[in-house]
């Protein structure tokens, strides 16, 4: 019963297979081989436009280097709270645009309100130079705490930028996740609805280092080959990262392997729904769950196997968890097994205390 | 007959097939894995003492990392003229440095020569705000043109770093090649000459994506957890970079693609010293070939199905070079073929005009 | 009647005087002259210990470069929320640091709150890399919000750096100001509460251009000749900054100016506190004044000649300040007269509405 | 007899008397006063067109604000092997672009020759990505060894930046200096010989502080101040440089000064051609006098109260000055005294040993 997270996962058999298949011969390297190019069209396809691809090899480098490419002088970038950028990658945005800000914006359930956007995006007015200059906003889809900006929701905040000229950027580490949850398709998901770039992770849905950085706008990318090489992230052997995601977007494997996850963390949800002195902190609407439960059941629980992280409560949640509680964090993932499931919801049928 | 470099080369089998054993199960992520635990270790068993290890995705990484790690405000690395970081990896030392400078050191053979480095650290005095701090010198092994530092030429260099306080960095993008054609222990070509950090190369040997950052003195490394994971190279899934090391470093397997490498590089250059109207640049002592050819040889070999890229002419060969002559760099790898050098050689036997 | 900033207030004459004093003769450039050399040991002097002295040009430029010198990977500082860092400097402390982040801290009256401190703290534990690492702490004094932090309060917040190694930094563009409110000396005021670093401002108390980065371990600042002119900040004729401070600290001008400043605050803070719809936002200490009226009266008080700078109304008042008032942020200066503060006073004698 | 260098003299005379007369008032901070207006205006008609100009403190700020605000990813600047900005600046212009590269381009008398320009240029090909882009050309104008570039050279410089799409750059530190030594206006030395951007320098030549960045094409420097904000380069009191150049342009001031330090160094240069056993490194067209001279010279000379800095020898006249000679540089300023000079000459009368 191992819901750590998704990147605790190894690599789905197809994509293995597919590293061997185009392991011996040459090709060109740095990310010009036709394996390459003839992946790049597939992005295109994908997203059903034009769009500039480039493989990285983190999230994190997907989301600096998409942060480095829109960064003016004094920039601020605009992103939740919760962020992955401000939580979790050791100021890498900061450090990739040579100093750029992360200015959270508050909202509920990971997503951030458009109102607070808006009151945020106040502060850097183009006559007060003092505050630095708004460059950007990043949404993250699914969100750091499993829910989903519904379409309409992602255009609220794609308004918001149009009007002051910000591009906006989307955090879609679990982006076939939020895709297969909303039942969508990828245009319908980013730029139908105003999004600019997206940083495309196949790593935590199978691949072992997949990363697309996606520009809607293939002529905004025009710096990222530079951009790219200068961060270190231009593999020679790139055409093996190409092979990954060959495999993963091949007959909709991708897809297939979020509805998996989605699935289990949804049974996850219902018993928990159903527990007793347990509860859900959010929705759960793709492979996160998060669970209230009673600090004492952390030793219990992972003396019987189970093992996930503990997540630190956020403002907003300050007053429904109790002094006694904490919340846990279960991920599934691709090779998340119904028997895990179905054993981790036994656990669950006894109360908690 | 493919000798465009070793990057073109894909992946050896028995590092595929170790990828493909450990695609299953679950393991810690973000380098905390057993098996990423496990080879560390056997990095230092490879070199003989305790050495603090960490995986990044690319050479350019590695060189970059190790940089930041001892650079200082207004700080100069002082490297070849010909060296990688200075031709081939678009500012990233620059820029994972945040602007630090590299000062160019001439000598023979693409290796620098004692006596200039001397004279270039002369510039940075410490009462003399103005040019900067030295604050590293890295040297490349096997260098850019195919050559080796001897060891006690590795020692001059370090026992110069020494006196002045500067770590001595190398960059092993190739040092097992190096290291095969010296046939000595890696201890003997590192840290027993003085060097203080190695970027270990295994991409360019048969891996697909694996690099290790080698720091004899662990102490010293112990920022880079953050420096790592800042600058995006902290893979997730870092256990696949070990996976590849594991069965790359596994019964020498490492140092008999190299030998393999060298062996065909080394009936490459006989066939040169022997042909007419072609000779070598300079001495071949590990993978890659230099040959000084007849500009309009270029397109009849390209006709013939030899690739390879032709090398800018560096300052101290422009007396050797005629106006018609251009250098022709071929490389070897794990993965050239007796039979792709025994049809290059039948090419060579009528000659170039 | 202008009130505006203690910034648009011009040089005293007696800090004039000593620039055309100084004006001819060769002296040695680049902070090497007698005088610099003079008024580095009169700072030591004034804080009654060895100090390390740095002159530069701005206040942006001593915080940037105090959390230059002691940044560290992934590095982060922590600072009230209202800091004129976070508000006020365009991101040259993340620009200086190479991408450092400013972690905001929330406390009433525009200073830290210790346990709030020690809260944001625990987010970079050493064993969570992903958050980054805590690098200083940084507070202002007088605070942005015109309030004193005591003594005891400053020792509190260096307990909390002590027993985490980080160095505690001191804001201190109004450093005199504070000084005298608190009837202190400059050494009970900083070192001996256990700060580490202080940016000690002469150019809002009647310099033109005066401000000096005084670290208390001269050894940790070593670096500093580097970072100062690597940022551009060491001036050819840094003498003349040197002047600027002689005539300051000379027979406790700095003191006298500051106290008249503070003096002429309190006289607008006494008249607002007997005032009608009129209410002071924050506790007069210093040389800042920060009343909440109407918003009606703004164009009233500016027909007849009051100018200052309307104050966003920070998250902690807004509860207690009413849709249609504003707060009004009034600065005194050594150049306020009396005259102007009777006048102003008497416009409060007439209700505002 | 100080000819160390011309920012070891104060400052002249007008200069401080306008610093008095401006020193009281409120006035708007920030470069937003009327003065600061006024004086900007004072430039554009200086320059003969509309300019963009913003005020810095130090020569340093303004070459590197100039070259972060044309930076591009993985950029390159080229310039001269000796420019101040690669011998003198601490590795200010990498730090402020966050790692741009500065590649020294050689020719004879401190000017950069075309033909190498070109050269150099060669190895920055759009589809080599790995030797980053080349992003701006910079020229000295009077260049660091004294000499002058004609305005055809200027335009030979601009030509080939023009094909390539680069801005040029023109570090004026001896702006002054330049123009009296060439008798054109200050338009036909710049934008009309296709420079783009100015570090228009006042210190060396008589001010204390004033450095002023001109941009020749105001939108190209719409991002300016951020860029100066962030890099702690927009003072409060900036009204106090506009007073330094309002002294300093007025009634052709600065033409008069740097007539007079040019006069000086040619009453020096004159000497040392007809002097015995020394000779000039350099034609003198500036302010600056290179002479070779014998090593034993140089204590005698300090006896006698010459002071002055020896300065390296460069690689292009190592052939020329024999083991036993060493070159010293001598510069005059606007606070140079003919009878300084008359007394330097009287010494040389006696041959040197």
């Amino acid at each position: 019963m191992n819901f750590t997270s998704d990147n605790w996962a190894g690599v789905h058999p197809a994509i293995t297979e597919n590293l061997a298949r185009h392991a011996s011969g040459m090709a060109a390297a740095y990310g010009t081989s036709d394996l390459d190019r003839r992946i790049e069209r597939r992005f295109c396809e994908i997203f059903e436009r034009e769009v500039a691809v480039f493989f990285v090899g983190t999230g994190t480098a997907a989301n600096s280097l998409a942060l480095a490419s829109v960064n003016r002088p004094g920039g601020v970038v605009l992103c939740h709270r919760e962020a992955h950028m401000v939580k979790d990658e050791c100021g890498a945005p900061e450090y990739f645009t040579g100093g750029a800000r992360l200015q959270t914006v508050d909202g509920a359930a990971g997503k951030m309100d458009p109102r607070n956007l808006i009151r945020e995006l106040k502060h850097f007015r183009p006559d007060f130079i003092h505050a630095g200059q708004a460059m950007a906003v990043s949404l993250t889809q699914a969100t750091e705490v499993g829910t989903i900006y519904q379409p309409h929701e992602i255009a609220a905040l794609s308004d918001i930028c149009r009007d002051r000229g910000l591009p906006l950027h989307m955090d879609g580490a679990r982006f076939a996740n939020a895709l297969v949850s909303l039942g969508t398709s990828p245009a319908e998901m980013a730029w139908k609805q105003g999004v600019d770039i997206v940083s495309f992770g196949g790593t935590k849905n199978g691949c072992w280092c997949a990363e697309a950085l996606v520009f809607f706008d293939p002529e905004s990318a025009k710096d990222l080959p530079y951009i790219r090489k200068r961060a270190a992230q231009l593999f020679s052997k790139t055409r093996f990262i190409a092979a990954q995601f060959e495999a993963y977007l091949d007959n909709g494997l991708w897809l297939d392997l979020a509805a998996h996850a989605n699935r289990m963390a949804a049974r996850l949800a219902d018993a928990i729904r159903g527990g007793a002195n347990v509860r859900l902190a959010w929705e759960v609407q793709a492979n996160e769950v998060f669970a209230i439960i009673p600090a004492t059941t952390v030793e219990e629980w992972r003396a019987k196997g189970v093992r996930f992280h503990p997540w630190p409560v956020p403002g907003d949640l300050v007053e429904q968890v109790a002094e006694n509680e904490i919340i846990a964090r279960l991920v599934t993932s691709f090779a998340t097994t119904e028997d895990e499931v179905s054993d981790f919801i036994k656990l669950l049928e006894k109360p908690l205390q």
